[in-house]
Formats: C-alpha cells, sequence, structure tokens
C-alpha cells in the first residue's frame, strides 16, 4: 500500500494533465501493435511508430490498437492528441495506480481497471493495469507490459469464431472486458485454495508464522476485493441506457458479465468468512493447546504431591513412629501410594481429563 | 466453493453464447415430459424427440415441458432455438452455478434459481438448479436430474384441485414456486433442529472436533442464505407492474411468496445469531473446563505443599529439634496437619471454589 | 423457532387459498361476540351462529365483530365469504405465524400482527396473533383465544368516553393498535428488569447456567424485536395518505402510535447494548474468578517451595554439615524462615496481590 | 432506562389526548412569566393566572411565555385551548419522556427535546425537557421546573443586543435552539474528561468496579447519542423550504445550529472509540496481571524445585552415597545449587521474563 | 478532543455572528499579501492595510489575497464588510475547528477545510484550517499561519506554466483544492509507514507502551478520516451543475480531485484494516507468550516431581527399606531417575512442547 502511495506522491504540486508515469518501468521499450478487421477482412501487424496508426482514426474497419509500456509518455501524448484526448485522460492512462472507473468524453469512452492473474513465478497474485479508449471505429488498450489474456480472443476474431467480426469495437470492448473478469474467478479459486490449505495446516499446527499467513491472507482477499468492487461500479453504469459508445444490442453482453462480477463478489463474501473462520480455529487452537499443557501439568502434579507428602513423613526423625517398625511398613505404604494412583487416573478419566 | 468456480471456470475465454454444460453429469440420458391443459382436457406423456414438442409452442393450451438432465447440449440448443430463445439464456440455463435471477425477454421471461431439500442419504440438504422459461402460453422447466417436487401437484392439476386448470402458465409458474419456497421452509427447519443438537451437544463435551461442526454448520447456513437472497429479488422483481408474463391476477399470489421468502430469511438471522451463542457456550466451555482443571490443582497443591513443609522439618537432622523427643510429637503433628487441612477446606467452600 | 416452522410446514404443497389453520387449537369453541354502535346507540352481545352477523355488512352503524378461536375454518370461511374476503386472506388469517403486515384490498384493509404481554403463570411473556378486517363501517378482528387486552376500551365506549363513538371504524382500528403497543410497553418494561436482576446477578455468581440465561434473555429480546419491527412497517403505511379506509383526520393518531413504536424500538436497541454489557460482565467475572484462583495458587506455593527447600537441605546425611550442630540451630531456621514469609507477604501486598 | 418506561405506562389504555403529566413533580407549583417585545418596547413579567396571558395571542408583539412545571394539568390545557392547540400535542407536552421532534399544525409549530447540563451536586448529567409552540407572534416553552439556561439571552433581549428584537418569533426559537446546542458541547466536554480519567485509571488499576464504571460511562454516552441523534433531524426537517413557521431569512440560522449537532455527533462518535479503546485496554490489563502473577510463579518454583531434588537426594538412607561422605560434600553441593540459580536467571533474563 | 471543544464553548449563548477568533492564537501579526494577475500581468505583493485590497474586488483580473492569521477579528471583519460576505460566514472563517463545508452564498462561495502535513519537528501530523471565499474574479484565502503548501503553485502561475493564468478564479480554488489533496496522500503515506513499523515491533515485543501506541495509531487514523470524510462531500457537492462559482470548464478538474479522495480513503479504510490486524498480533503474541511461560514450568515441574518423589521415598526411616541395603542401590537408583527424564523429555519433544 505504502509503496502505491510513493508513486503516486510522484505528481503532487503538477498541474493537472501533467504527464507522469506512475508505476514500474517494466519493459524496456513501448510495443504497438494493431488488429483491423471488419466482416471481410482481418490484419494484425506489429506497428514501429505512431505515425502509421494515425489513418485508423477514421477508416470505417474496426481497429483495435494495443499499447504495451507506459514509460513512454512522450509517444502516448502523441497518439492521444491524434486522437483528440483530453489530458486529464491520458494523466489517468498512465497513473498505473488509478482507482477503476468508465466515464464518457465527447468523441470516446475511458475505461480503466486492473486485470488479475495467478503467477506461478512469484506464487501469487499478479496485477496489472490495463485502459480502454473506445471511440466510433476504434478500441484502444493501454497495457504495463507484454503479454496479455487474450491471445485466445485474437485468434478466435481471426478465425471468425464468435461475433466480433460482425459488430463494433464496443463488442470487442465487451469481449476483453469478459476476459479480464473471467480471470477474477481464477483468482478467486486461487484464494479459496490457499484459504483450505490454511484451515488444513491450522489443525495441525499453531505458531506465531501461521498467524502471519492467515493475516497476509486476508489481506489479499481485502486488496483483491476493493480491486474488483469499482468493477462492479463500471458494469452498472455501462448498463444505462445514456452510454453513447456502447450500442444497446451490446447491453445485454455487459449485463451478463455484471452478474459474473455479482458473483465473484458473493464469492469473496464467502472467503471472507473463512477467513475469520481460520482465525477463530487458530485461536481455538492455541488455547486449546494451552489446555493440553495444563492437563498435563495437573495430573503429574496431583499424582505425586499426595506421594511425595507420604515419604516426607516416613522421613521424619520423631523418636516414636510405629509404622516405621512394623514388620511389612515399607511394602504397604507402597500399595497406599498405588491406591491412590489408581483411584486418582480413575476420576481424571472419569472427568475426562484423559 | 471452490469446485464450483472450478467448473464455472470451464467457460472462461469462450464467446458469449457458446454453450457449455457446467454441471456434474448426473443421470444418463436427458428425459423430456409434457403436461398439455386447459380447464377442459389434460395429457400427460414422456416424449423422445425434441421435435415433437415444436407443435406446443403455438398450441391455445397450457404446456409445462420438463427437461430432466442438462449435458446434452445440442438438444438443448435445438429446443431453445424452436421457442427462439436468446443464446445468453440458453449458457445460462446450462451452468447450474448461476445467481439466482429473473429477467424479461421478447418472447419469454427466464427465471434461474436453486431447489434446496433434505437428502436422507447423504444426511443433509442437496441442491439442484431449476431454470424457467415462461412463454405465452407454454412454461419450459430445465432440472439436473430425474425427480422432483411436483407429483403433489401434477395430480392436483390432473384431478383438477385447486385453480391450476383455469390460468394461464404464469400460475403455473407461481405453484412451482410456491413449492420450492415451502422446500425452503423444510430446509430452515434441518438447520435449526441441526443447531438445537449443537446446542445440547456444546453443553457436554468440548474438542476441536465440534468447533468445526459447529463452524460447518455456519458455512451451510450462509450459504443457503445466500442462495436463497436473490430468490427475495426475484420475488420483488415479479411483483412490479411491468412484468409482460405474469398476469396482474397473479401478482397476490407471488406477493404471497414473497412473504414466505421474507420469513425464511428472518428466520435464517434468528439461526446465525443461535449459531453464535453456540459459538460463545462453546469458547465459554473451554474456558470452564480450563478453569476446573485449575482448581482442582490449586486444591490438591494447596493441601499438600504445607503438609509437605511440616513432614520436611520434622526430618532434618539438627541435633536438637525438641519435638522430635516429645511423648506423643507423631501424633500431634497428624493433628496439626488435619487441622490444616480442615480449615483449607472449610476455607476453599466458603470462596465457592468446590 | 423449529415448532413454528413444522407447523407452518404442514400447508407444503397444497394450493393457495387452502384453509389450513396454523397454531394450537387453544380454546375448545370459536366464540364470537359482536360490538355495534354509533353516537346515539351501544349493543354489545354474544352470537351464536355467524348468520347472525351478516346483516351487519351493510348497516350504517359501526359493528366491530370479534372471533376467539381460529380451528373452526369452515365458521370463519363461512363469515369471510360473505364478507366478500380474498381467499388469501384467510389464509392469512389462520396462519397465526405469520409475519406483521397490511394490505389493502378492494372492499377491506388487512391488517395482522402479534399481541405481547406478561404472563403471571408461564413467568414470562406471552404472544398472540390478532388479524384485523377493516371495512367501510365494520371492523372484524380474529383473535387465537378468548380473552383480551380490550375490556377497558369496551367499557369506554359504552359509557361514551373519548371520541369512538363519534368516529368511524377507523378510528376503533386505532385504538385497538394504540393498546396492543402500549402493551410491548408493559413487554419491554419486563424485558429491561429481568435485564438488571441478571447484571446484579452476573456480579455474584459466574457458572453455565447463569450464562445459558443471558443467551436466552437475549434470544427472548431480539425474538420481540423480530416481531415488532414490522409493525413499524405497518404504522408507516398506515400514515400514508392513499390508504382508502384510514380516514385522513385519523392519520395523526397513528402517528402517535408511530412515534411509541419508534420509542420501543430506540429502548430494545438500549436493551440489546445491556445485554452485550452483562455479557461481558459475565466473562470478565470468569476471567477475574480464575485469577484469583491463580492467586491464591502462587501465593501458597511461593511461600512454602523455599520453605521447603531449607527443610530438605537440613535432612541431609552429610557427614559435615555444621549448621546442624549449632546450638540455637533449629531456632534460626525458624527464625529466618519466618524472615522468608514475612518479606514475601510485604513483597505481594505491595504488588496488590493480596 | 426502567423507570421511564413505567412511567409512561401510566398511560395505557387511555383514550389519546387524556391528559396524563408523565414525569417527576419536580417543582412546587407551576411558574408563569412573558416577555413581550419589537424593536421599540420592551416588558417582562411574571404572571399568575393564565388568563393574562390570552390576549397575548392575538398582539403585534413578540411574546415569550415561558411555563415552568408541568404537573398542573389543568393550567396547562387551559392556555393551550385557548391558543387552539391540538389535544394530542399537549399530551406530548405534558410527556416529559417524549423522543425530540418537530411537527406543524395549522396554527401552529410544535417541538420538544431535551436540554442537557452538567449538575456540580449529582456530579453528572441533568436532563430537562423542554416543549416549544411557535405560533404567528408568540413562542410558548414549557420546562419542567424552575431555573434554565436562557438568562443571558433573555438580558441581551432586553438591552437589545443582537438582532432578535428586530426579528420574529421563529428568531426567538432559533436562539433558545441554539443555546441548547451550545450546552450539549459542555456534555460532551463532560464525557471526553470522564474517558481520559478512566484511561488514565485503567493503566493504573484493575478491578470489577472499574470496569462497572467504564461501562456505566458507554451508557451514559449512548443515552447522550440516542436523545440527540433525533435533534439532528428537527434541524434537518426545520431547514426545509416548506416550513409555515420558520421565515425563509432565519433557516441560514438554523443551518449553523445543524452544524453543531453534526459536529457534536461526531464527537460522541469518537468517544464511542474512546470507550472501546479503554476496554481493550481494561481486558488487556487483566491479562497482564495475570501474566505477571504467573511469571512470579514460575520463576520462583524452577528455582526451587531442581534444588529441593538434591537436598531430597542427600537425604536418602543408603548404605552407600559416596558424596555423602567427601570432606567438602556440603560445600560443594551449596556451590552446585548456587549454580544452577545463577544459570537459571541468566536464561530469564535473556528471555526477558524478569 | 476535548481541548478543542473547550475552545469551542467560549462562543455559547453569544449572538449568531459575533465575531470571535476559535484557535490557538500562533502569529504575532496577521500578514495580507495578494496575487493579482491574468494572462498577459502578474503582480505579487504584501499588504500593509486592508484598504489596499478594496480595490480588487472589482478589478477584471484574478486577484488572490491570502490573509495568514485569524485573531485580528476587527481586520477581518473589515475586509469581509468591503466584500460584502454574510456575518455567520465570518464567524466560520475564525472558527479554525469547523467541519469541513462548502456553502453558495449570493456573491461568494465559501469553503472551509484542513490541511494536513507531516511536521518533522513534533514528528507526527500537523493540521491548519483553511478557508476560502471564491467571487466573481477575487480568491480570498484565510489559513491560521504563516507559511503554506502553495509556494511551487505560486511559482507556477508566476512563471505561466500550466493552465491558471488563461482561467479565472475558479481554477485557482482547483489548485489549491488539489494541492491540499495531494498532501493528504503524504499523510496517509506517513501512516501506513507508522503502522507497518509497529506490525515490525508488536513481533518482537509485547507491553502495554506498545498497545497504547497501536492505540494512539488508530485515534490519529480515526481522527485523519474524520477530517477528510466531509471533503469528500465537498468534492461532490462542487461537481453539482448548479454551483454559481465554479465554470463549467472546472467541474472536470474537480472530478479528478473528487477521484484521489475516494483513493484516500478508501487507503484509510486499508489502513484501519491493518491497525485491527496489529491489534490481533499484539493480544495473540500477549497470550503466546504466556504459553511460553507455562510450558517451560510444566516441563521443569514435570520432569523433577517424580524425581523428588523417589529421593523422598529413600529418604524413609522404615526399619526394612530392602532398596538402601543393595550394593549399587544408589547408583540404580541414579539410572532410574535418568531413565525418567530421557522418557519425558523423548515425550514432549514428541508433542511438539520443546
Amino acid at each position: 500500500m505504502k509503496k502505491n502511495k510513493k508513486i503516486v506522491s510522484k505528481k503532487a504540486g503538477l498541474p493537472p494533465g501533467a504527464l507522469v508515469h506512475v508505476g514500474l518501468v517494466r519493459s524496456e521499450e513501448v510495443h504497438l501493435s494493431v488488429i483491423d478487421y471488419n466482416v471481410e477482412q482481418f490484419s494484425q501487424k506489429k506497428v514501429n511508430s505512431v505515425q502509421e496508426l494515425f489513418p485508423l482514426k477514421d477508416t470505417p474497419t474496426v481497429s483495435w490498437i494495443n499499447v504495451d509500456g507506459l514509460h513512454d509518455t512522450a509517444l502516448i501524448a502523441e497518439l492521444c492528441t491524434h486522437f483528440e484526448i483530453d489530458p486529464l485522460v491520458v494523466e489517468d492512462i498512465l497513473n498505473t495506480k488509478h482507482r477503476p472507473k468508465v466515464e464518457e468524453w465527447e468523441n470516446c469512452m475511458f475505461a480503466t481497471l486492473q486485470m488479475k492473474g495467478i503467477s506461478e513465478e512469484n506464487n501469487g497474485i499478479v496485477s496489472e493495469q490495463i485502459s480502454f479508449l473506445l471511440g466510433k471505429n476504434w478500441l484502444i488498450t493501454f497495457q504495463e507490459q507484454q503479454g496479455d489474456l487474450f491471445d485466445h480472443l485474437r485468434e478466435n476474431i481471426e478465425a471468425g469464431r464468435g461475433l466480433a467480426r460482425k459488430k463494433g469495437p464496443d463488442y470487442l470492448f465487451y469481449r476483453l472486458l469478459d476476459n479480464i473478469v473471467d480471470n477474477y474467478f481464477f483468482v478467486s479459486d486461487f484464494i479459496s485454495e490457499t484459504a483450505e490449505e490454511l484451515e488444513e495446516r491450522v489443525l495441525k499446527e499453531v505458531n506465531e508464522t501461521l498467524l502471519l499467513e492467515i493475516q497476509g491472507q486476508k489481506r489479499i482477499l481485502l486488496n483483491f476485493k476493493r480491486t474488483i468492487l469499482p468493477v462492479r461500479e463500471i458494469t452498472i453504469q455501462l448498463q444505462k441506457d445514456n452510454m453513447k459508445f456502447i450500442k444497446s444490442g451490446t447491453v445485454k453482453y455487459i449485463k451478463d458479465v455484471h452478474e459474473h462480477m455479482i458473483q465473484i463478489i458473493d464469492a469473496t463474501d464467502a472467503q471472507r468468512e473463512t477467513i475469520y473462520s481460520i482465525m477463530d480455529l487458530y485461536h481455538s487452537g492455541v488455547s486449546n493447546r494451552m489446555n493440553q499443557v495444563m492437563k498435563v501439568l495437573t495430573i503429574i502434579s496431583t499424582i505425586f504431591i499426595p506421594l511425595s507428602f507420604f515419604a516426607g513423613i516416613y522421613g521424619m526423625n520423631f523418636d516414636h513412629i510405629p509404622e516405621l517398625h512394623w514388620d511389612h511398613g515399607y511394602a504397604m505404604l507402597w500399595v497406599l501410594m498405588l491406591s491412590i494412583v489408581v483411584i486418582q487416573l480413575w476420576y481424571f478419566r472419569r472427568k475426562k481429563w484423559l
């Protein structure tokens, strides 16, 4: 949390629209690529200079421009200036810590949110910001680094599977959004699995490391929820009638995505309950272990304390202790002490302390 | 939770309306049956091919088509295509993990929710998804497997009891919904009974297994509540004036179902309180048991520690310990020690530690 | 809770409007009585057959028909049929576990709620359902058993005290409602008193029985709140302009009742806080008692353990232990041991452990 | 709480508008006083009979009638009848436990709330109900007893300071309200001070009396909040446009009072957090003290138990225990035992248990 | 908290608009300065008398008048009178404890809020109130003391960087607000850092001082949140269409600030969770430490108690204890005792108590 804020603070005091890249510089270069299609034709290519993209603004075909890397602010400013994007929007694109939101401008719709996925390398959840600029017949996406969730979708469009080729850029935007939300499901799965694992472990061991892990898990869950809650606001807003850049035929698909969002948020609520149950199990395990220790102490103490007392009695040096001179005094004492032990063990067992 | 999500994840990346059956393949074959009636006539039959159902779309009689089993997606797609159902709806029908909802389309109303019941076999709560397609004079229901809650209702319709024969498919839909909600009551009863049983047990025994059972019960309750809360949203929506496929005369019956839903949700809230009370009793029981153990330790220790001290004193080897040579020294010590025991017991009893 | 639901479950699967009495059969017979009045005249009588009541539907005088006992469903059905009451309403009247509500129908207003009172016999809170049918110039009340809260009101009407004789059946309805809400105050008092009693006891004793009583009290309070919360909804709805059967002049009285409801609900919130404070006191008392026990153990152990050590030392059989042969060795040891005891007691007192 | 309710219960079963004084009879006699003023003139006098007040209803000057004492219901009824006040309002004036509210009637606005102050005598918070009747050019206030917060205001009006003499009775009403709310600040201060004092004490001592005081403080705070929350509703309502008896020019002053109310309520929320922190400190202090006791026990036990063991060893009567016959056996044992003590003390210090 | 209230209480009983400075007198003198600019020209100067500022009211250039210090109420009253500010507003300007708010008046918009920053001197968060009066072509700011966050902004305006010179006073107001909100980010960072530090410490040490620090941190966080929550209300209100003094072109900038506010508030929520996690860690640490102590006690006791028992047995003085006369009796006893120790250690290790 702290680090994000620090990065954001880079911008304090600057005039609005001042273009500062807020985020880690992840890739060496900014990569541009474009997919251009309609029902009849399809082309996909890497682009080296921004200028090559300029004609796409006015072609009737659907153009999906993808920008990987956000640190070359000049390049992005040039692209956005040509597409007549407000400087405030460009500022938001470059701020990779922005709260997910959607807003309409005169000539485009702007949306920004976090993609989430499971990384096998860091063995955890990875985040990457994606911003959308949806225009009349173009869609520009900005991602922090190369490699994304959309390869399968690109193949589908190329092969002409599904409706994408017959529909406009708003449908393409929906498909991207749908993909991102589907990946939220994977993350939600991952969180559930980790929680289950923690639940199993908490029944076996109880130590402070585990408590830290449980709280770490809680924090991951809360962060995840905080990231996706505004996405639900986005899907709600996109369903409204007055969205200029979403055609009315696309709204039913958006609604579908919205229902998925609700399901994921429901799931995070359930996971929250699970985490709290695990915490309760942890604390219960701690006090349980304590009870075990107490019981052993009690039993050993209560068995030996009376026995030692008798040993003490017959260690005394009184002139006249008749028992000491009995023939079988020593043996009888052993019998007495064994009886005491047996009675105590029976009592403890009856009390279910053993 | 995790498993459900995993199943859902099968769909990630596919275009919308791609027909994938999300759920367990429970029955061998998909079974089709149809009940066709109006005031004068009634017929009920099993159907082997989808095509036989096609004419029912336009007959003036009320036709209730029931589909058991969802894994034959081709068959369901064929049926839905004939009845002009939107592919997004068919997708939702096949997804047995869908959140309960109702929505209106141009030529039908779609509703999906979970039926809940008590299974004597698994000794627990069983769930099955049911989806409704309510058209002008037909109602299609999709269930996951054969066997349902509606046999009694079928008999009533055949015998002409109640109003069903005189009313349209919306009334039939209400009757099915009413049956499902009535079964929620049974589940709510079952949860209450289990909670009571747990409450009785928690007063007798306190161990980690019980804590797990209590938390399991809490989870069952929360799951149940999560399933039925959206059903209340459904009944609210169905009462609205603008529902095309619900005749105004049926609204008062829907309202009745709605009140039942509120009553069940009230009951789950009460059960939640009960579960938290049981948890509190559990934790109180744990610390109570600990106190018992502590008390026994205290009493035995505090009785014998002073006694052992006196035994130690007279076991010393000082040259001059006058008491050792008194005539009744040994007996007097016993008297002293017994006095100490009596005084302590009296003190403990006064303090109510015994 | 469980039992109520079981009774409700009797109805599962029946067609709507099927008249089943849900509740305990409390009285032997159904009793009918009628009070008929206007400004000039007043009559009160017991009635044996339903038919005698039929003419009252159209007389201009205010007729208050009271039905005690709900198990004779045929009789009630006959009465309601004559007064043209919808079967769904009759079903609700017979279901004594219904959630409080008010609803308008074409020819009457229907309201149902729970009367609450203190019973000296069972030493607790008793409940009884009352349903109202408010027509143009008649009011029908249905109660579960004979004997009610309204005798004082009946006398007032007969004597012509207050405004009742000058006003219509809606004012009579208000007076009945007011009486019921006033009795909620008594119940609220009773709960407060029991809570205070528990608070006093929790400072004296701490055992599991008391915890169960506190939780029982919490449950009573929550049940009470659950019963009366919907009554506030009723009073809100009754204040709305569009209530056909409540004259505009009566609304200000209803508002008065509504304010009482808010005051009672405020009080239950305060009582809830009290219950939680008592729980906190209980748990604090448990750990306090534990501390007491621990302290005694500590003090006795720490006093005697060092003493016993010295006794042990001089019980050793070394050839050369010079102290053993000192002239006043034994006495000096006693002085040493007493010094240790005094120092320890002083230390414990300084630490406020004594 | 309980007592208040009991007093309210006096009214149960009476017809509405039945005039019963609900509250303690605090003063011997009902005192009437009147202040009459406009820009030019000012008069202030005590009045003995209600009839003297009647002409003030129609004079163009602003008349502030103040009634101290509510037990003479006949007198109040006579006054209100002349000023054409609805009996329901009079009932509310006499009920000193009424929830704060404001409502408009045809010929006046009625408001009732609680004045709060610090009493040096009982060393706590005192409450007194005040009711307002605001008419066209008169304001009647009803207080429970003589002596109030408004002496300073009376002087200001007499001296012509501020705007009061130039404005109507609604401005006078605002000034009274403002004074009352200012006194809420004093009470809020007092609560904060008491909380701070408790916080200091909880760090020093931990006993059940303190816990009771903390809970008492919590209850005082909750009561205070419960009293003032409806006052915020009053100030909200008074700002609405449609208030007949509040001139539009006065609304900005009311808004000022409203902001003070919000600030006080914010403060009570902060105090609530403080109380919970104090509770947490208390519980933490209890377990801390327990730990201290445990540590002492542990240290003394673990030091002496091994020592006593060695003493026991060399108290045995075996024929051949070589150590017993060593020349410096006894001294060497002491060296051994001292070493054990030193090692243990070092270990405990390293573990920070000492 | 308490002190603030006390200061506020200075005003109780005074007429509205009575000008009292509520706050600490921080600077010796009130300092006035003015910045006057449009696209072409820029001037900045210190001003000695209020009268010099009067002409600025009607000049077409944008005039930013800044007042440092609030204790010279006469000077501020004179200034405000010339600019025709309502006395109620002036009162709010002088009350440095006022809740943040914005309100429109006929000839200006008034806003007041708290600036927050990190002070290296007191090593904590410092607060200062700032009030804004936004007129047609002037902006007056009131600060408690000299030195502020706006030097960078002043330079930018002078240098003509950004849009400020081309826009009106509403844009200047936005820039100031933006600067203040950016500083909230720094404070939020500081709180996060302190929380992280506490988290690290709580894993190492557990004592009451730390608990007090954690609770202090919680209080700081809650105070911060309480200060900034109303600022979000301000940014919401400023976005509304009907704000007379905010030009429609400035709204998009305000929206940007609003999003920052939401992000900060989201962050404070996350920090709250962190604080509660730290508290949980603290309490867990306390009970963990207790367990450690218990374990050591148990192990030492359970090892030595049986050994001491055997020592006691062979210290007895029975005439016939055969073992005492065995040749290797003493050695065999040592073997027995060592075996007991080994078995116990093995058992404890298996139980993971060691």
